[in-house]
């Protein structure tokens, strides 16, 4: 059997990238970072536990992809650069091929957005991932839950609900063709951290509050109305679902759009002054954008439908001590 | 039951401490950190396993105080003051009574060192405690494992051993009197990360190569030896042995100093113009400091007794996947 630090070294040490932020890499007590001067740096953690944020004997490959994604998508929902970052695994046991296929998803992504793994801990026990991750912003342009507005419009990235879609469809709670199955299941497993736009969100101060969804829609909103101490409006219809979603019913589709999980979608508010610059936005990062509400004073999450009539429907955000 | 932001928010959430270097701590998708311009920032992650690092059952106070003390120690290897830290926690269920003395020791470590939550995940899982820890260090003064040099000495702060001695205790390996299993069990169950001397020699580049031992004097020697590209001998019977390892007998002292694991002390090297400075720092930061060695250009690690006589011991490093 490989020892601890054989593997360490084989999957996850590689030759220096060299990019100007990171002095020092994997193989010390620390990493070194050096953030450009007068950037702010962001910080964010998640940690992923077999059965509960993925399947037992899940595509490890894609389990690589889907924990970084996670934690760009704090990053981009901040509005920060990704620089790098930590990971802290805990394996069962030495496996070469899940190791293999889990640090190749795992840096095919980071790639993509330059993201360097800049340190990590390996131990054995129960399937868990542990990823920090490190960006930078410039001062006072961060994407805060603090700052929505009374008159704000409420923007969504993308679509909602796929990934939902998908967990039903594993649960046998929903029958999905093969073309469904796919498209939802893409979306569950390999999600897009919203890094392009979070950035130009940020950079040009377009939005003001923003965070990423992961728990469902009105339970990660909530957080925004709390922070803020305002309230909404939600036109439900206009709430845009999955490709897969998008073939079921009204029902389900109000219910996944809602109150799914696991989206990574960006919702933002933003003065509506600014609804030009955020499609040019939306354009500029190849990621659809679409006005789904307004932000009000009276505290409450209100859900309408497209005709404005008002919905009674009770849903609650993910919560993983009560499911 | 409470909900997981219920959770978060009793145990985790503080007043701000309003430390210049956090602009955003807790409840936003990210954490805002901003570095002492000029600064560099350390980085590191450790992550604890019921029955590996602790065992089912340990006192939460105890075991919040070492998972952060681990990370600590980390920073006071590179020399790195420390600055904030993020908790990832996977928990079977939610206890309170657990929560709160896990957050107590965790706490008063953490103000001990002026070391911020900025922020975390929980979820429910398998116990896993992961914690990364951020510090500052001025550029070029990092305490790196690869600077070791041909004449340097090696050398060792606090004691060794009795981190080890206490696990012989609790696995009837050794029998212990009272004072022994206290002495023992408290160098086990809440170290102290040697910051205050590590700053010494990062500010004022008293010492070269460095770094904490947590798997075992040989086998944490040997990264700075193949780090440095060097050799080394060392005295054996110079070993510093914990309090209630200096009651056991010259074998066990031997094993337990050279390859015991859990000691969170430094071992560093320097060049022999920097004795006094060191004895020096070692008394500014209420730390002992010993000579136990010599860095030599001749590959290999070689162990010789108090007369300089060779011993052929034959020790490994701890390694989580070789137990």
């Amino acid at each position: 059997m490989l020892s601890e630090f054989d593997l360490i070294k084989r999957y996850f040490t590689r030759e220096r990238a060299g990019r100007a932020s990171t002095v020092l890499g994997v193989g010390d007590d620390c990493a070194l970072l050096a953030p450009t001067p007068g950037m702010q740096l962001a910080v964010s953690t998640d940690m992923l536990v077999e059965d509960r944020h993925f399947f037992a004997g899940a595509d490890p490959r894609k389990l690589g992809h889907k924990c970084l994604a996670v934690n760009l998508s704090d990053l981009a929902a901040m509005g920060a650069r990704p620089l790098a970052f930590t990971l802290a695994l805990a394996l069962p046991q030495a496996d070469a091929d899940w190791l293999a296929g889990f640090s190749e998803g795992l840096f095919a992504l980071a790639d993509e957005y330059g993201c360097e793994l800049i340190g990590g801990d390996t131990t054995r026990g129960p399937l868990n991932i542990c990823i920090t991750v490190f960006g930078e912003i410039e001062p006072g342009h961060a994407l805060r839950r603090d700052a929505a507005r009374d008159g704000d419009d409420i923007w969504i990235s993308g679509t909602l609900g796929d990934a939902r879609l998908a967990l039903a469809g594993y649960r046998n709670e929903a029958w999905l063709d093969a073309a469904s199955h796919e498209q939802a299941g893409a979306r569950m497993h390999t999600p897009t951290p919203r890094v392009a736009l979070g950035r130009l969100l940020a950079e040009q101060k377009l939005a003001r509050a923003a965070l990423d969804i992961s728990d469902g829609l009105i339970g990660d909103l909530s957080h925004i109305l709390a922070a803020s101490r305002v309230g909404a409006t939600l036109d439900v219809d206009a709430l845009p679902a999955g490709l897969a979603l998008q073939r079921e019913d009204q029902a389900l589709r109000r219910r996944f759009t809602l109150a799914g999980g696991d989206d990574y979608e960006l919702c933002f508010t933003a003065a509506p002054a600014q609804r030009a610059a955020i499609e040019d936005a939306g354009r500029a990062s190849a990621t659809p954008v679409t006005r789904v509400g307004r932000i009000e004073a009276a505290p409450g999450l209100r859900l309408v439908d497209a005709h404005g009539v008002p919905l009674a429907l009770s849903l609650r955000g993910w919560d993983h001590f009560q499911q």
